[in-house]
């Protein structure tokens, strides 16, 4: 499975591909920071987010992409430019039919530490480690990136479980359903 | 100048298209509100609202893009949203080279009514005749899309003259820069 993880952000946007399964090894094909000028209109580093992303999407064919999802209430004017950032990247992989996924920031810290209050410096030491990197990936934003990827590939599982937990609960409803519609039926024509 | 306004959103995103100037009667060339499926994944909500407003784009050929900014800090979650969709609006303009401006509610508000206090039902009532209407638009996202075409449309001489100040200060700080680095060189010479 390969994935494409995203840190979004305007000023630095953390941007990987990982391959791996659950069980497996995983290796980060690529890792960059798209960076886009503080200065510029909003509409304009957006449009550089999108076309940066565009262009990883078209280079390695991911499987599915992966965005961490904002929800910081201390700058809103930050959360909300991060946030868009997300949303042109979500915008990007819908466009080609690809599953997108967002991820919260406690869900990417306990997959790659075991704890979802892990520190930056600790999820970077295990994005480490788990690539087998001789050197940290900098800056944060790149092993932020790394470890939404691999949050992405070992969450795939429960994933999958809770959605066939939520197709048979629909279906027991719907069968719920039917028997009391069949029943209301019985009494009012008897 | 032809306008299009938008008060971005996943639920309901208003949209409308107002020709107008500064001075002259302000006319509704269409208007209406995109609505995208409240159990549909963010990734498609936003292609959703993404194709609509490309759609628009090339239909009624606007001069430039006005987008209410979002600014609630009371639902986080749905804030986000908002804001997202305010971004993909933002890109697809971009990616056409169009201006792209955001309005905050008190600019529209005090556009359309005077006050930046007004209410919802003020804006409509407002919209309703400035446009010389027959009925008010509903829903009121539909009467907010047009209000804030309006305001772009009426703060046009503002931001004229806002951009001419801050260039001739930029110029200023040039030649400022420009006579220090001659001076501290006729320094170093003599």
């Amino acid at each position: 499975m390969r994935v494409l993880g995203v840190d979004p952000g305007l000023t630095r946007c953390g941007i990987a591909v990982v391959d791996g399964a659950v069980g497996r090894k995983v290796t980060c094909v690529q890792v960059d920071v798209v960076r886009t000028p503080v200065d510029a209109d909003l509409a304009v580093r957006l449009l550089a987010v999108s076309d940066a992303v565009e262009e990883w999407l078209d280079r390695h064919r991911p499987d599915a992409v992966a965005v961490e999802r904002v929800f910081s209430q201390y700058n809103v004017r930050t959360a909300m430019g991060t946030a868009q950032a997300g949303g042109v990247v979500a915008l990007a992989a819908a466009r080609r039919g690809l599953p997108v996924v967002f991820h919260t920031p406690s869900e990417v810290k306990a997959a790659v530490t075991g704890s979802g209050r892990a520190d930056k410096a600790q999820v970077t030491t295990m994005i480490t480690k788990l690539l087998g990197l001789r050197e940290a990936p900098r800056p944060a934003d790149a092993a932020d990136a790394i470890a939404i990827a691999v949050c992405h590939i070992w969450r795939a599982p429960m994933r999958n479980r809770l959605a066939e937990a939520e197709a048979r609960a629909a279906e027991m409803a719907r069968n719920h359903k039917a028997r009391i519609a069949a029943a209301s039926k019985r009494k009012t024509t008897t």
